[in-house]
C-alpha cells in the first residue's frame, strides 16, 4: 500500500466537512459552500468518499443543489441506509482506511491542475461516526489532515454535542477552520456557540434554516434552491469563504517560510550552523504514525512547474525521532491520556507529596525489570539530568563505604564511545570526543575500557575485538546467528579470556590507586557514540569482575547490594523494549545497581526520565543532616501527565509483548540451525528488520558492516577517509534517502553518526511498512 | 466563598449521571441506579442540582420509580422548561458555578452519616451542556470531581456522540466509572460502543430500552414500573453496582496507602529521608485551578471519629507548584491544546527541523522580552540543562574572543546566594553551599558578590547593604513605598557608591588575572538561595560595570554585541510574568546578552526551557569545523506539545496584561506619596499580594521582615538560632498553614527555605482567594 500524506496543493484548497452529529445539515452545508465558492473558482469538486443508501431521487436533487459548476464524486457507494461499518460488513469486499485515504487522495490529485480550484470533501456521520473498516471519521481520515469546516448540531442538546465534536477533531490533530450551523432560535445553541468559540479564537458563524419540507416535490425543490441561493449570498457565508481563501494563502506562506525564519530565530542541537541554511531546514507540518508530513524548500523547486506535485511530502521517520518513538505521532490513545492527566492535575508539586500517575510508574518500574536490586525510582525530566542523578547517587555510595572525602578524585569507570548527555557532569563521565572536548568546563572524570563488538560482515555474525586487545583475546569470533552470540553460556573459553584480561586491569588500576566511584554502561548498545553493539559476554563480564573487587569496605552486606563500585546501567536509549525486551540488562543476565530510562518511556511524546536504584544506594543518603540528602529536583520533579502517558505506554508496549505482537518479526530471527544451550530462549533475540534484509545489505559494496536489534538497524558504510564522526560517507546514503525516487512516494527521514547510517522503527511500525522502508534502502546502497 | 473540594467520604458513595447527549435516558438510568443500589443499602438519595421546567405529574411519577427507599432532592428549580442558562438569565438572581458547588457540597455532606451509603447526582442535558452561569455542566461540577456514570447515546449518531463526551470528560480530569446505554438494535451502537470501550479497558454495558409510551396514563405507569423491576435485575446491572461498590472501596484503599506506597517505591527530591515516613507525604488525589485536594494519614486519624468530614482536604497550593503555576490546575484549554500538539505531532525530531508551535514560541520570545540584544533559541527541557547551555553559550564566546584554552581557568562572576539548577556543571555557578557541598564532584568556579537585599520592616521599605559594605555603602536606605525603590533614576548617591564600589572590585580580579566567561544573575528575585529580593540598582550598576570593563579583545563590534563578558540572566524563576512582567530584566533597565526561561513558560503544566542568545553569542560558534558547534540537545528538544502549551500560556498570560486582568492587583500598590521620576510608572511595581495585608504581617512579633512583587510573597521569621536554609522556623508556619483550623476548610500548602516561607499565587488566581488566604496567614502569625 502507497504511503499517502497530509494533502496540500497549493492550487488546490481543499476543505472537508464534519458533522457534530448526524442530521445537523452537512448536506446542505457543503451544497451552500459548493454554491459559494462558485463565485470565486469556475469550477467546484464535491467528493463523497463514502455514502450509504440507495442512489434515489432525493441524491440527485441533492447534486442539482450544488450547483451546475459543480463535479461531484461518490468513490464507495453502499446500497443499504445504515452506518458504514455496517453497511460493509455485508458488502462483498472489506474497505481497509488505507484504501479509502488512498482513493480519496488519488482523487484529489486529479483536481490539482495549474487552475486554481477547491474540493469540498464531505464526511458521513459524526466526527467519530464509524468508517466502514470500523474506525471513526476522524481518524480514517486524519492521515490526510485536511482544513475542517465543522457543522454544529442546531438541535436540543447540540450545544455540548457541537464542543465535544470540536474537542475530538483537536485532540486528534486537527485545524478546525470554522463552525457553522443553523440560527433555530428554538434552543438558540448558536449565540452561545459563536461566543464560546470566539473566546477560543475559532471563528464560527450561522445561517438561517432551510425551510421546510413541502409535501410538493417541485414545490420543495424550489424552495431549497432559493434557499441555497439567498443562503449562499448570506454574509456570514462570503465571510467565511473569504477568510478561508486568506487561510489557505497563509498557509502556504507560513509553510514555505518556516525554513528561513526558523534560520532567523532557531538554534538547532548538534548542529553546526554554518552548515544550516534555510535549505537544508526540514519544516513539519504535521506527524501520523510512521511518517512525518515534510516540506523543504529543495524539493519544492524541483516541482514547482508540477501542480500535482503536493507541497507536503511523507517522509518515514528513520530516527523514530531521536530514539524517542514507540507507538506512532499523533498516536489519540497518547494525546487523550496526556489531556486526561492535565485535566486531572496540571502539574502538582512531587516534593514531599505523591500523586497516582508516579506512584503507579514508580512501581511498575521496580517490578517490571526483574531486577530484585532495585527499589527507589527518582524523576528527572530527560536522561542527561537522570544520569547527573545516577552519577551523584553512585559516587555518594562509594564515598560513604570507603570514607573519601572530598579532596578525592572519584573517577567512574565506563567504556570507550560512551554517551550519556550533554549536561557537563555527565560530559565529564566519557572519554575526550569531539562531544566534550571544545566544552570549557569538561573534565574527563573516568578510565575508558575499549571493548569487543558484534557486528555482521558479509552475511557473517562476528564478535570483533578492538585493536588493543592481545593474542587469543585478540582474536575474531564468528557465530552461526545472533543468537549464538548471546548464548553466553556456550561461550566459555572467551569468558576466561575477558575475566583475565578484566580482573588484571582492575588490579592495576587498585595498585595504582584508582577510586572508582561507579561502573557506567550503556547495556548492549552504545547510542550516539557511534551506534556500536558491544559483545553481552565482555559487558557481563566487567560487571562480574568489579563486583569482585572486594576489600573489607566494598564488599556487600546484603544479597542485592552493590559490591566493588556501584554499576549504572544506562539504558535510556535501549530499555523499554527498543532492543525488544523491557529491560536490556536481561540480555546480559547481570543487573545493574542504579539503572536510568527515559526515551520509549512515555513512548516518543513528551520528555521524562527515571533514575530507579536500590535500597543500598538510597540508605547512603540517610542521616540526621539534611546536607547529606541528595539535594536534587527540578520543579516539573514527576509531571503528572509525563508519568500518565509514560503508564499508558508501558502498559501498551508490555500487552504488544504479551499478546505476541511482534510474533512475525520473530519469525525471520528463528536460528536455522541448533545446538543452543537452554539457557537462552533462541527467540528472545530478534530485530524488527528481517535478517534476509540484514544479510542482503551486509553484502552491498559500499558497506563495512551491518547489525540489527530490536527496532534499531545499524549500517555502517566504507569510507576511504576513515570511519569517524566527522566521515561524511553517512550524509550520502541519508540525503538520497531523504531525497526519494520521485512522484509523491514516501521518502526515508534518517540521521548519521559519520559513516554510520542507522535507522529506527517504533515500537508499533509494522511489517510491511518496514518491508518497504528495507526495499528503498536495498535500492539506495547499489 | 468556601473553597469546596473533590468529594470523597469513606461511607458514602457518590455517582454523577452525565448524559451523551439529552434525551439518551439519564433520568431512566438514575432511577434504575436507585432501585439497583436499595439491594445494598437501606437509603439512596437521588440529588437533581439543576431542574428545569414545572414540577408536573411527570416527575413526581419520576420521583416515585425512584424506589420507596429513594429520597429525592433537587436545588435548583427554574420553572421554564429550557436550558439553565437560558432559565437562569430571566431567573431573579443569577446562580453562580461556586454556589452550585457549594450547595451541592453541603447537601451531600448530610448524606454522609456513619451508616453506608449512596447519592445518585444527575446532571442536566449533555456533558457540555451549559450550567445556569453558562459554562458546561462538566466544568460547573469538575471541582468536586465525583466519578462519572456517563448514559451513551442509543440513538441515530450516537456512537460518535457518546465516544466525544467521554472524550470531553476525560480531558476534564474525570474518572467515569462505566458506560452505559440502551441496547437498541435499529442502529446497534451498543455492540459498537461496548467493544470500543473494552479495548481500552472501559467498562461500559447495555440495558434492553424502555417500553414505548402507553396513551393511558395508568397502564403506562404500569409499564415502566414492570420494566424498572426487571432492568434493575438485569445482569449487567448488577454487575455494575457491584463494580462500583468494589472500585469505591478501592479507590478508598488506594488513597489510604498511597503515603505508605511512595514511602516504598519513590526517592523524593530535595528531601532528607530520614525525615520522611508514611506520616509526613502529602498524598493528592488531584487539583483543580488554586487547589490540591490532599489526603494525609495525620488528618485521616485526627478525622476518623467524624464521618461528614472528607478524606481530601482542598489545600492552596501556595508554592505554585514549585514556581511553576500560572493559569490554573487543570485547565481545560492547556489541556485541549496539548492534546491537540500530541495529536498533530506527537513528538517530531528537532535536529535540523523545524515545526510550527516551536518557531512561533522562539518567535514570541525574541519579539516580546524587548530586549533587542536577542536573537536565536535554544530549547532544553528543564531550568538546569537550560543554564547549562546558556553557560556553555557564554563561556565559548569569551574564550574565542579572549583567546582562552582548554586550560585557562574560565570563572562566572554571580551574587552570593545565587542557584542555577541541580546538573553539576550549574551547581558549579553557585558558591559552596548546603545545596552542593557534598557533591563528589562540585567545584565552585566562580566569584561571588554579596549585595544589597530589598526588605519591608515594619512597615517601612528599606535597602539594607551586607555586612562587609562599609562607609556610606554600608548605609540603610529608606523609601517610601517599593515604587521608589525601582525609580533608579532618583537614586543617585547610592549609584555612585556602587559603580565606585564595583569598578574598584572588577580592577582588582583584574589585576588578578581573573578570567570571567558569563556574569550570571538573577534578576530581582534569587529564589532557591533562600528568597532574596536583590537591590534593582545595585544589579543594574554591575551589569553596567562589567560592560564597560573592556579591551581591545573584548569591546563589544555592533551595538547589540556583547561587551567585558557576556551577561546571562536567570530568568526562570522570575520571568514571564512572576514578577508581574513579562521580563523581569525590565525591572532594571539593563538586557542580558542570555536569558533562560522555564517554570511559567508552559503555565504550569510541562517541562519546557528556553535559552535565547544574541547573535554575536550564536557566531562564537561557527566556523568550518563541527567539533566548534554546540553539541548539545535532548532527544525531546523542542517538544511540540510543550511548544505548544508555551504559546497557549504565554499568550494567555499577554492576552490578560493587555485586557487589565491585574487592575485590582495593582490599585493597592498604587504609591500614596508623589515625586518619582517619570522614568518608571509607579503602576508597575506591584503584586498579587496586597500593600496592606504586607504592611500588616511585617509588624508581627514573630516576622523579621517580608516583601511582595508580582505574585510572589516572602515571610523571614525570626529565629533565634539563626537565619539560615537549617532553621526550622518556617516549618513551624508552614505546618500551621497546613493543619488549618478545622471542619472541611481549606488549608494552605506551602514551602518553606529555612526561616524564609513563601507563598506564590498562580497568574490566573483571584483577589477573593488570596485575601482568604491573607487572612489565614495573619491568624497563622499571632
Amino acid at each position: 500500500m502507497r504511503q499517502v500524506g497530509s494533502v496540500l496543493w497549493p492550487k488546490l484548497r481543499v476543505l472537508q466537512v464534519y458533522g457534530a452529529n448526524t442530521g445537523v445539515g452537512k448536506t446542505i452545508f457543503s451544497s451552500l459552500l459548493c454554491q459559494a465558492f462558485q463565485r470565486h473558482f469556475p469550477k467546484v469538486h464535491y467528493l463523497k468518499p463514502i455514502s450509504t443508501g440507495p442512489l434515489d431521487e432525493a441524491d440527485d436533487q441533492h447534486v442539482a443543489t450544488l450547483g451546475q459548476n459543480t463535479r461531484a464524486r461518490c468513490l464507495y457507494q453502499f446500497s443499504e441506509p445504515v452506518s458504514p461499518h455496517i453497511a460493509a460488513r455485508s458488502s462483498s469486499k472489506p474497505v481497509a482506511d488505507a484504501n479509502v485515504r488512498t482513493a480519496v487522495h488519488d482523487e484529489l490529485r486529479t483536481y490539482a491542475t495549474d487552475e486554481d480550484g477547491i474540493a469540498i470533501v464531505e464526511t458521513a456521520g459524526g466526527v467519530l461516526s464509524p468508517s466502514p473498516s470500523g474506525s471513526s471519521q476522524a481518524d480514517l481520515y486524519r492521515p490526510l489532515r485536511l482544513p475542517v469546516f465543522l457543522v454544529g448540531d442546531h438541535q436540543l442538546g447540540g450545544i455540548g454535542t457541537t464542543i465535544s465534536a470540536w474537542e475530538s477533531l483537536r485532540l486528534r490533530g486537527y485545524d478546525v477552520q470554522s463552525i457553522a450551523l443553523f440560527a433555530e432560535d428554538r434552543y438558540d445553541n448558536h449565540t452561545y456557540l459563536k461566543s464560546y468559540f470566539a473566546e477560543r479564537d475559532v471563528h464560527a458563524f450561522s445561517i438561517p434554516p432551510p425551510p421546510g419540507r413541502d409535501a410538493d416535490a417541485v414545490q420543495d425543490a424550489e424552495e431549497m434552491r432559493k434557499y441555497y441561493t439567498s443562503s449562499s449570498d448570506h454574509r456570514a457565508v462570503s465571510d467565511f469563504t473569504n477568510r478561508f481563501l486568506e487561510a489557505h494563502e497563509m498557509r502556504l506562506r507560513n509553510i514555505q517560510l518556516m525554513p528561513s525564519e526558523a534560520e532567523q530565530a532557531i538554534w538547532h542541537p548538534f548542529m553546526q550552523h554554518t552548515e544550516r541554511s534555510k535549505d537544508t531546514i526540514v519544516a513539519i507540518d504535521s506527524a501520523y504514525d510512521d511518517y512525518f508530513q515534510t516540506y523543504t524548500t529543495k524539493r519544492a523547486a524541483q516541482q514547482a512547474s508540477s501542480p500535482e506535485a503536493p507541497l507536503l511530502v511523507p517522509a518515514f521517520d528513520g530516527s523514530a525521532s531521536w530514539w524517542t518513538q514507540g507507538l506512532g505521532h499523533g498516536n489519540p490513545r497518547l494525546a487523550l491520556t496526556a489531556a486526561h492527566a492535565a485535566g486531572r492535575y496540571g502539574h502538582v508539586m512531587f516534593a514531599g507529596a505523591v500523586h497516582e500517575p508516579a506512584l503507579r510508574l514508580a512501581q511498575t518500574l521496580v517490578e517490571k525489570t526483574g531486577n530484585p536490586r532495585l527499589s527507589k525510582v527518582f524523576f528527572t525530566d530527560n536522561g542527561s539530568a537522570g544520569m547527573e542523578v545516577a552519577v551523584k547517587m553512585a559516587l555518594r555510595a562509594a564515598a560513604v563505604r570507603n570514607g573519601w572525602s572530598a579532596e578525592d578524585d572519584i573517577r567512574i569507570l565506563g567504556l570507550q564511545g560512551s554517551y550519556h548527555g550533554d549536561t557537563i557532569g555527565t560530559m565529564d563521565c566519557s572519554e575526550p570526543s569531539i562531544y566534550n572536548k571544545k566544552v570549557e568546563w569538561y573534565t574527563g572524570r573516568g578510565q575508558w575500557l575499549d571493548f569487543p563488538q558484534v557486528k555482521m560482515r558479509k552475511g557473517q555474525w562476528v564478535v570483533e575485538p578492538p585493536a588493543t586487545f592481545e593474542g587469543a583475546l585478540g582474536e575474531v569470533e564468528e557465530f552461526e546467528s545472533l543468537a549464538a552470540v548471546f548464548d553466553l553460556g556456550n561461550r566459555s573459553q572467551h569468558r576466561d579470556l575477558y575475566r583475565d584480561y578484566l580482573n588484571g586491569w582492575l588490579a592495576e588500576q587498585a595498585r595504582q590507586g584508582t577510586k572508582f566511584g561507579a561502573l557506567i554502561m550503556e547495556p548492549i548498545l552504545l547510542g550516539a557514540g557511534g551506534m556500536m553493539f558491544a559483545d553481552p559476554l565482555f559487558q557481563r563480564c566487567l560487571v562480574e569482575a568489579v563486583r569482585k573487587q572486594e576489600s573489607s569496605a566494598t564488599s556487600a552486606r546484603g544479597e542485592h547490594e552493590w559490591s566493588g563500585m556501584p554499576v549504572i546501567f544506562d539504558e535510556i536509549f535501549t530499555g523499554l523494549y527498543r532492543l525488544g525486551r523491557f529491560s536490556a540488562a536481561s540480555f546480559l543476565g547481570v543487573q545493574p545497581d542504579i539503572v536510568a530510562n527515559a526515551k520509549l518511556l512515555t513512548g516518543g511524546l513528551l520528555p521524562l526520565c527515571t533514575t530507579t536504584a536500590s535500597q543500598s544506594i538510597f540508605e547512603a543518603f540517610l542521616s540526621k543532616d539534611k546536607s547529606d540528602a541528595l539535594l536534587h529536583g527540578h520543579s516539573y520533579t514527576a509531571h503528572a501527565v509525563g508519568c500518565a502517558v509514560a503508564n499508558e505506554s508501558l502498559g501498551t508496549m508490555m500487552k504488544m509483548e504479551r499478546q505476541g505482537a511482534w510474533t512475525t518479526f520473530r519469525e525471520s530471527w528463528l536460528p536455522s540451525s541448533h545446538g543452543l544451550s537452554l539457557s537462552t530462549s533462541s527467540g528472545e533475540v530478534w530485530s524488527m528488520w528481517s535478517n534476509a534484509f540484514l544479510k542482503a545489505i551486509s553484502h552491498r559494496p559500499n558497506v563495512d558492516y551491518v547489525f540489527a536489534l530490536g527496532s534499531v538497524l545499524v549500517i555502517a558504510l566504507k569510507d576511504p577517509a576513515g570511519a569517524s564522526y566527522a566521515s561524511a560517507a553517512g550524509a550520502g546514503l541519508r540525503d538520497k534517502l531523504f531525497a526519494g525516487d520521485s512522484g509523491d512516494e514516501a521518502v526515508i527521514h534518517s540521521r548519521v553518526l559519520g559513516n554510520v547510517l542507522y535507522l529506527m522503527a517504533a515500537i508499533s511500525t509494522s511489517r510491511e511498512t518496514l518491508e518497504a522502508i528495507e526495499e528503498k534502502v536495498f535500492s539506495a546502497l547499489e
